[in-house]
């Protein structure tokens, strides 16, 4: 395998090395195309225009020749990834942890033989959850239940959580003959009319389920018939954060007035909010965050409720913040009753605490319910950001990237209200347009990004992503914010 | 790599080799516990217990030592498997194709570098998607979108249905600023009030779009809400069909009026039907099948109706029927509108007529958009089918399992209405319980099945299963048969 490393770029793995340093890493982003797209990506994205929509593409990767965080094309053009695959690559690209991993000999099995994993777990199943997932599950939650995608995550977490409101409704009572027949036929009671609240702004998948809670951009929503769920406020502060404190409080308290609102219209009109489900930070919806205090008094107005609350990290998660979930930030008492999570964790899933357990089996179940050959990289991606101390890594990036960005945006007024946290960083241009133009002109610089919401610039890097690379950032964005 | 391969039981691909019979298979079934699940399934689900709800676990699972259509358990136990993963592995276990598409250096950086696909495509995805999925495209459809699993298809082609309607009605009109304002907060106009007409006794997944059409099981939809869309009956024919032909013809005529009355009333109640969806056979509600005139004409009526015709062949897609797809049985002058798949494919998916292509981006998309492993992965097994012949061998092995059941069911009355298609079949037993005891003792006689309904023996087996597989199987049904 040897010559196969080689010719990735990257030297095999020594015994304690740390990889971070490790990856022959080109110095700087390189072009050699006088345009980007290049002539092989138009001409493949031509190609497969044929075949699909294919106008979302960006550029073909020759994922052979990236290496840590730079992303190579098809015409060769090098491109320091501060976007990584929509931040869905913990690692970067051909890390050494996960190349030995993929050629382990004792890890064929596991790729050759996918297992409907609800009835024919592998025989290491448990041990492997164990090393995997639950080595770094939330506080307070001990277990957890795997899924395929960001999406299926969501959906199955809603399903809990009305599974759990109508037990309790039932308290102990076995379902009537009336509701196991009237839910194959989509009727009451039993399929009963109940909601899942959720925040404007947010993003929570693309499914029917998941896309009732989704409210940050129409072109996700529109055509597609929706459930009438609730949907509040969610606080939309006044930057800088220190000079605004007493106004933003009293954004939180409008904000919390208005979950309450609807909670109270929602059960009034039949359609109980047995769950609330939000992000930490609105990563799709403009990278909008909400202070610490908002989301411990939510949870707390949720106990008093009796509404399930469902952290959505499914892009926060995995340490991009700075630490391994955002929403240990918050200071709570007691944890989130769900996490959901996909992207930079590899597989999908959610960790719920044992009352949400639904006790029949069947109930949250699949063909494959989710994928081991991910719990097997996400395993080695655990290890490395142990040993090699990612998370504290990213504070340190983060600090960086967060620091200079503050600087420039003094500097440069067309860009402002810098936020972030870890290098889970954004900050807004004047107009959608400048965003746009400003991310196409960071790309002819050989820095990859991509956008938030209406106007932001959206930074979403490996764990990888060192101070060095944020300098180098910094740089290149100032080359573009000079031409605004 | 070679001890790798000897170990797992399997020897390494010579050219041309049939692998068909290359492999190492045991020649029956051996039990080496005297009860199953044995004591080590039995150690491992106690504790994937403190995980997860594990009720639904039947046997933790050596995915080394499985080989060919034979499962071996935790415990040694060697199993026939006629179930394969819920239909979802397509060669069996540690195919020598598979594994060596697993070892080959050149694929090592697909299974590291996942990529989201709809943005940032590897380089030789175009001629993957020509070598995998394109290269058994249905007759008529030369567009596809790759997604993770079963329900995401179907979700998605539930969306592109929609987009296709909305398209439709405005007739190259931009969408207003009403729209888009609307749908963000799940109103109409922008969030349209439309369904998705589906069949009683159906299963198509089970995220909040794709349970709202399906109706097999109360397990899979009790207390989740549901979009109020449209059932029809599906037909349910009296057997032996060739002795009940004009009585079954008539339940045909009988369900086909069912969908128009119920297209007219969803209509004239602000719902209009955009699109059915229907399983060639309604592999998770009972093994119901329709005739192929039945769908002949339910597509003609769809045509009049304006309503797109989505075809799930999740579960029958892929060979299992004898054919690739088992809507090639009908016969029919246009292909549906949509085809969705999933299991033995690999990866999930639909193919769609160009028509249904959605004209912006982002429409149909997430992160992953599917992965690309998978269609490595497919690309092999189309290549061994096309090269096995193995369409020709589940038609041969299938016809020695159909009509050996069909004898022994003369033989036992206990067991009737035996059906199917290639190795896809099924048949009654008269009571659930009667048909969970003959699962069960055929697990103890080494054979490895599902069920189907409410009392229905499901028989999903790789496409390298035999007739000599058909034989042993046959043998151990009657052993138990013997005993009702």
């Amino acid at each position: 395998m040897l010559s196969t490393f080689s010719k990735l770029g990257v030297r095999p793995l020594a015994a304690g090395a740390r990889c971070l340093t490790s990856l022959s890493e080109p110095s700087a982003p390189h072009l050699v195309t006088s345009s980007i797209p290049g002539p092989r990506s138009l001409q493949l994205k031509k190609e497969l225009q044929d075949i699909q929509n294919a106008d979302a593409v960006q550029l073909f990767v020759d994922y052979e020749k990236s290496i840590g965080n730079y992303l190579v094309d098809a015409d060769g053009n090098t491109f320091l990834d501060c976007y990584t695959q929509i931040s869905s690559l913990p690692l970067g690209y051909n890390h050494p942890a996960m190349i030995q991993a993929v050629t382990s000999p004792k890890n064929i099995s596991t790729f050759v033989n996918r297992p409907a994993l609800g009835i024919l777990p592998p025989e290491n199943h448990v041990e492997r959850l164990r090393h995997s997932l639950l080595s770094v599950a939330p506080a307070g939650l001990s277990e957890v239940q795997t899924m395929a995608c960001g999406s299926c995550s969501n959906e199955n977490a809603f399903k809990a959580v009305f599974i759990k409101y109508m037990a309790d409704q039932r308290n102990g009572r076995a379902p009537s003959p009336e509701e196991l027949e009237s839910c194959r036929y989509n009727k009451s009671p039993g399929s009963p009319n109940l909601s899942i609240l959720s925040f404007d702004g947010s993003f929570h998948g693309r499914t029917f389920g998941c896309l009732s809670t989704t409210h940050s951009k129409p072109i996700h929503k529109l055509d597609i018939p929706s459930f009438d769920w609730p949907i509040a406020k969610y606080p939309r502060y006044k930057f800088p954060l220190e000079q605004n404190v007493a106004e933003n409080a009293a954004e939180d308290k409008k904000c919390l007035a208005h979950v309450e609102e609807l909670i109270e219209e929602w059960s009034k009109k039949g359609s109980p909010v047995a769950g609330l489900i939000v992000e930490p930070i609105q990563g799709e919806g403009g990278d909008n965050r909400a202070s610490d205090e908002f989301f411990r008094a939510l949870k707390d107005l949720t106990e008093r409720k009796g509404v399930i609350f469902i952290c959505d990290e499914v892009q926060t998660g995995c340490g991009p913040t700075g630490k391994w979930w955002a929403h240990e930030y918050w200071g709570m008492s007691t944890p989130p009753d769900i996490v959901c999570f996909s992207k930079k964790m590899l597989t999908g899933g959610y960790y719920y605490k044992t009352e949400v357990r639904p006790k029949e089996a069947y109930r949250i179940f699949n063909t494959w319910v989710g994928d081991p050959t991910k719990l097997l990289l996400l395993e080695e991606v655990i290890k490395v950001v142990k040993r090699e101390n990612l998370l504290k890594n990213i504070q340190e990036s983060g600090a960086a990237m967060l620091n200079g960005m503050l600087e420039l945006s003094k500097k440069y007024p067309a860009m402002s209200n810098v936020r972030g946290r870890g290098t889970f960083c954004a900050a807004d241009m004047a107009t959608p347009g400048d965003r746009d133009k400003l991310v196409k002109q960071l790309h002819l610089q050989g820095v990859h990004c991509g956008g938030s919401g209406e106007k932001s610039l959206r930074l979403r890097t490996a764990l990888t992503f060192q101070k060095k690379h944020a300098d180098l950032f910094l740089e290149r964005l100032e080359t573009v914010l000079k031409t605004f």
